[in-house]
């Protein structure tokens, strides 16, 4: 019999899942292109429901405006747990010159010193989240 | 000007790539069933230039069976530096005895106390890594 008692998942509320999408600045984008999938990192500012992420033109700007719904993954691991959080939804780039002055005053920067001057925002539709404790697997014999 | 003269991202060859995919354990796994995407984090291990990981029947084992076009990415972020890499290639459930019987010898566990017997294998068709030199945005007066 195991020692550990802790449930090995637990599905978090979408308040939980949210609180750590919010405190999380670095997740993957996933988009389908004539039902081919395609995936992409991203960094991103979450903030008032919605996720605000910037790329350049090519293809992660190309993908998202031809099919808007997109789907969207960040965790996090350590020793003995781990998270992850999905969220499906749409996204629209931003082009209202109202909007991006707006989305310019946010702490959204890009990693790496190369111009990203497009905004993307994702809305989601669906929020779900897991905590996992790690552990061994269990025997077979004890199910 | 900047003093930073690091190139702020780095295409990795093929043989770079794999080589960070080898020495990670973690990813995410992206499809597409009916042209709208899907996305899940996986514990893989990758040997022979394939990912193998395990999973119980549900929606991942499914989206893969009925779209085996798959896309992945595993990524590392430390302070002042990150990586990533993505995979496209195609997936299949093994089901020869002797196959799974293989597999089992191999250092894949899941993380966490669900029983998950069912193998998937992902072969690449395609590898792109890419190292980021993280960094401030450019001011574009430079540009």
């Amino acid at each position: 019999m195991t020692t550990d008692e802790r449930p090995p998942v637990v599905e978090l509320t979408e308040e939980e899942a949210w609180k750590y999408v919010e405190k999380t600045f670095h997740g993957r984008l996933a988009f389908s292109v004539g039902n081919q999938p395609d995936i992409f990192p991203i960094n991103y500012y979450a903030h008032d429901g919605v996720l605000l992420f910037r790329t350049a033109p090519g293809t992660k700007l190309a993908g998202v405006t031809i099919n808007s719904h997109v789907a969207f993954e960040t965790d996090g691991i350590l020793s003995d747990e781990a998270w992850s959080v999905i969220i499906k939804g749409t996204c629209r780039e931003l082009d209202h010159s109202a909007e991006i002055e707006e989305a310019e005053k946010l702490p959204l920067k890009p990693w790496v010193r190369t111009p990203k001057y497009r905004y993307v925002e994702l809305t989601p539709t669906s929020i779900s989240g897991r905590f996992f404790n790690l552990g061994p697997e269990p025997d077979p014999d004890e199910l």
